[in-house]
């Protein structure tokens, strides 16, 4: 998948009589080329070289013609014969992009990925609690549609869950809350009796997405957006890029409340919600998913390593303790015992090292990752993002919920400008201080 | 109006037990009030005195106390007999704030200032073209109710326009339209036709808000809300503070389609959304919004006269010839005409003088002010924010869509970090550059 | 005087086979001109082109080639039959940097503007009352023969000055005392005692510069030299990029103690040093002087008027009251009891305008421009100085003290860097103020 | 050793009519302490409270007086009788600073440092191979005279060296110049030529410390003085903080010229002065020292440690391969072979683990460290210095040569006023980018 799509509105026209080619590295091979545009009577604006790095040994020229449209497309007839045409009508800075995977440049460009399910929710393993269970099956089948069905900007659907579910639902809640207290970090405490307050956490009562999305975004700036299944490591990062996290809404078998070989809305709800409410939390949750937008399989596979050991298995120290931060341990009530038991191997978080620990699924986890804070964690991701290797960083406007590319001195110069506004700002606030506190 | 209240779930605990008396400035007073605490056997956790603003010569005494509640509430008792007690159960914060009006610390509270209209669109005077006209006055009462019941967070009602309404809609349209190309900013000029692609900007067709807002948010995260009639400065620009415009939804009346005595949303869509379409413009807004949140009275009437002179009147400097930016000008052809004459009185920009000069309301205004741009306006506006009396400085969260209060140490640090970590993707940004185009 | 140095050592390296040409632009040329490449088997490493300063309609080449030196110089030969050679060695950034005029990129070079005197101190006009004078021009020789020998680095020469010279230095001294303490500014009224203390500021004593300069280093950085006479404005502006003031070390003639029609060190001493002792005011001058380095002569003209009218004829407000910072002021009686009457005619300081006002040499000044604060002196130079038309910002390093060029984005990372190393000293400096004082 | 000094000119006035005392906690003592004051008709200007870090159990009151000196010290001699007076004259800001050891404000107070030596150069141990050689005694008694004459500002003293003492060097110097093209970093590589050029590195030729120190300076801002012995860690480092290096400038004994058990001229001139010419790796050294400042002995030990692991046996990664930075391993051929050999164990190099390795005086290391770059090693150890436990944070005034302490909202903004000047810079250098290279 490439990426060649003008970012703003009117950036169309550039680049409209512009064209790359390649040719050997050789004495006289540019001369040769530039006679051709010579013999089509086509002066140039800009010409500019680089080695290939598709082919070696080759070199790219980068030519911004000064002609009309009708003789442009004459002189790339007269090319095609003569060189290799790697690209045309190629805005400039495309030339430095090429060969970066698609991702979404706004929040309503997630719907492509939202959608883009790797495995449906309704298709079960024959070894799932629910495989001959028709009636549980059709169930799950109706909450696929819902998901699928849904886009960016409309209400979430509210699900009238059955009484089964609520008391499915009510074991785990009931279960799980007990642990709570002694394992859950500072944050998760503080969140769970706002959601009990105001988005209906109990017992008997199964919270509606649309009401947590509405919590979240008071909160955190977080919304959620029902999923029909599994998301690709990349589709499901995207989503936390723009502060989205794509939430199950099915509830699990009856059979055995306590297990679910796949997150359901159980795990969604208890596991990940209260955290995403927290500021620094969201923070660190988008840094993972903005160094995502563009990067290499490779590198997202890294990311996704580090999503795992920490959103879904992260701990924390607090007070000088040990507790769990991960949505994957704060739904299990097994794991969470054993992540904070002597038994557990604990590590620093480290995103250089951690990602390349491997992820377990079906069994405990051979080691856990600790950070210090949510800050620190958010710092050695943007930290790590630096490695990534693509030819631009990306800024997230949170007024427009759009990606901005840095890739020249003029995006860069907004950054710096708004940097140096609030600075004015800090500047103000801190004679504010002074002058009536009088510190 | 005085604003006692805490910011944050979770501080209406702290401060439970302190209270804040005040004493005649002399020799003894304090011991003598110290002793009250002793008679009651209340011992101190924290005690800090300063000169009292209320009365001269007084001093006001913070002391937060080491007690229960109920021995608390006998030794205020005990006080109140001997000192005068300005304020009890008080977090130590709210000792720095007192005294600040009132203002909606999160968006959904804008619902407060935006019903809270000071003269209805339907309140016609005697000289206003529809006063005698009672379909129109019922048709425009039929606003009011659309804009009383609206609330934050509900799509913006869609609106049935009259065949006469349109024309009316349809002659403002054609005869502005035909002035723009020569007397519009290029901000302006850049935005008219992507509206007519995405909301049905035509001489046929009134616009709907709903549309325009969605795409104000795509642009510039700006939205619009609609509006029953006239709010005071103060409410109005408390909405800029969030990005959020009060939009009238009423046509004028059809006598007379090139006047109008007040807004109509003839004005509003021809003359204000195309400018808060732009980014740069949408940030100059919002500065005199935030500027004005918690600003006393005579405050945020400097800043009511900077909107006046910038949003509705605003001239500014490209390629060397002055164009109009303000809404007030690019809804009207005569001012239109007349403020790019040789006619015009133009000065600077600037928000210290400017906040001084009258506006006129009836006739043309005696001097308009011209910006190099809206980067500079907004550099300005923040300067001179500084200037505005409170015991804080704000920082709009984007993400929460709430108002931060910088006033201690934390909130600042948080800032400051959030800085820090843009630095380092601009560091990236430039390393990125300089890897892929080896500048 | 063109600028074409390598500004660091292992730089001369780089650029040693690249050479730019100039063409008329038009098709074919740059076919042909590469073709002269190709005849001599020379491969390029890296080509760009842009339109020509110099010459209407022609455009420039930059073509790094690859190849020995031995190979490059028969290229040149045969290059230079053909086309115009503009440079050749040329390392890729002076082709940006070509026309830039000469400056002292670190604090030694200052020896060549010091020594660049424009008028010797000893060559007295006819109406200067020591022209007849042949003891008196006999010792303006001996000071221009100190001050010309002097070098970077080296203590500056104590002079004994003689009971003539004293008496003189007294009469000046006594007058101008008596008006300070309503006519000058806090910053003055501040230093004058030290420099009483640590510099012996006494009527019957003249401050040796050498004990100056070492005070001013401990206070603010500065440092002085002796001059011996009037500089280009290019070259003083220079020594204030490095904080370093041109001092004359002579005494006016004894016939008119208080008149002298040239800078003396009376002048120096009582108007110009103390100001130079005040951190903020030496970030000031340092800001006029680094926005001279490299500009133009029109623009070297607008900031002399800059400083003219600041650092010569400032005045300030404070606490209500008009006062003055400038030395020409603070070193006459008579047009200092003028600046501060009614007569006075008194402007805000703003570069954009002030650096147009004509400065009056042997009347008082027709205007005088009032500053805020030394601060917001500081940035209105530093907005000002974006408007220096040359190809780089600069950045004053004051451990080398040396100045960077700015062109890069390897040189502007360095300097964000450093801002997000201080941005951490400012998050800990606001977390020690809340551990430590709970604010 | 505390430190109860005003910090600036000026300050020695506020304060003076404050007191500090400390009361048992108890209900009521507060109110018998305050009727000492009304009992002296005594008022105060504030009062503050804050639990005593001395005494268990008690409470420090800091009192600021409103009286004549007179009054106040009848206050006090009235006071001592009933209350225990922690100190009095005391300005506000040094309650906060109470107990933190002395250290050097500007960089001529260094003189005190180096003076304070453990352990003269001259008192050699019985197994020093000079210990039975008078004439070499005699020697080194000399070079401790130098030093301990030395004072800041004056040039370094030329050294004659004798012939045996120039074989001594030519040894060392030809011995190590072998290994370091494979062993050295390449910033030692880089300045080794040039300290040939400018300061005379010859095998033939011992260079003097002050053409060393001039070049230093130009380079990085560091210079050298000269040192008698050993300093303590304290002294030692705080030298650092102003980019100060102390260098012993005798020559090791010429019976072993390849071993020496103390620093000598060699080690510093072969070890450290390469590295201290890169400003990158002077700013690492910088920040260690400013850490150190004020800093308890643990903390001492643990920067110096640091310090040992780093200045003195570090290691980086260049082009995958493992390179010697540490002067200790640069001077030691054994040591140096050692380290980058196979059986050397290699650690990454960060502060909060490094800071708790033993260093080994007489034999090999046990593990080495090593950092990717000195900008990353300069950022850990700034975060590093955070966790300092130290009342303030410090700002380095290279203008001044002076530490600035960052401990209120005035000082702070100080700083940050000056970033956001930077920033404009930035602004304006990424501006001039896009207008002279169209990026």
């Amino acid at each position: 998948v490439k990426r060649f799509r003008p970012d703003k509105e009117g950036a169309e026209d550039s680049g409209k009589t512009a064209v790359v080619f390649s040719l050997k590295n050789e004495v006289g091979c540019l001369v040769k080329a530039l006679r051709l545009f010579q013999e089509k009577h086509v002066n140039l604006n800009h010409i500019e070289s680089r080695m290939s790095k598709r082919v070696p040994n080759e070199v790219e020229i980068f030519a911004d013609c000064s002609c009309s449209k009708k003789e442009f497309n004459e002189l790339l007839e007269h090319l095609k014969d003569h060189v290799n045409i790697v690209s045309f009508n190629t805005p400039a800075h495309v030339w430095y992009e090429d060969e970066v995977p698609w991702f979404p440049m706004k929040i309503s460009e997630l719907d492509q990925c939202s959608h883009r399910v790797l495995m449906y929710g309704s298709e079960l393993d024959a070894d799932h609690p629910g495989f001959k269970d028709n009636v549980y099956r059709q169930r799950r089948k109706y909450f696929v549609e819902v998901a699928m069905n849904y886009k960016f900007g409309q209400p979430i659907p509210r699900i009238e869950y059955t009484e089964e579910e609520v008391r499915t639902w009510g074991v785990v809640f009931r279960e799980l809350t007990k642990l709570y207290p002694t394992h859950a970090c500072k944050e998760y405490l503080k969140n769970l009796p706002l959601l009990t307050k105001h988005c209906g956490y109990r017992e008997d009562n199964i919270p509606q997405l649309e009401d947590v999305s509405l919590f979240l975004r008071e909160r955190s700036g977080f919304t959620v957006r029902p999923v029909a299944g599994y998301l690709s490591p990349r589709d499901f990062l995207a989503g936390l890029a723009y502060r989205v996290f794509n939430c199950t809404q099915y509830v699990r078998h009856s059979t055995d409340p306590l297990y679910t070989p796949e997150p359901d809305t159980c795990h969604e709800l208890l596991g990940h919600v209260p955290l995403l409410a927290d500021p620094k939390f969201a923070q660190f949750s988008q840094e993972i998913g903005l160094a995502s937008l563009g990067a290499s399989d490779e590198d997202v596979q890294k990311l996704a390593t580090c999503y795992f050991f920490t959103i879904e298995f992260g701990l924390c120290k607090q007070d000088g303790q040990l507790r769990a931060y991960g949505a994957g341990l704060l739904s299990s009530i097994g794991e969470l015992r054993h992540a904070l038991s002597e038994k557990a191997c604990v590590k620093m978080f480290d995103p250089k090292t951690t990602c390349n620990q491997e992820c377990l699924i079906t069994t405990f986890q051979e080691v856990y990752f600790v950070s210090e804070s949510f800050e620190e964690a958010k710092e050695k991701m943007r930290e790590f993002a630096k490695t990534i290797k693509r030819p631009f960083s990306v800024y997230y406007n949170p007024y427009t919920q759009s990606v901005d590319l840095l890739k020249d001195t003029r995006s860069i110069e907004d950054v710096v400008q708004d940097l140096r506004s609030d600075l004015t700002t800090v500047c103000d606030a801190l004679e504010k201080m002074n002058t009536y506190m009088g510190i």
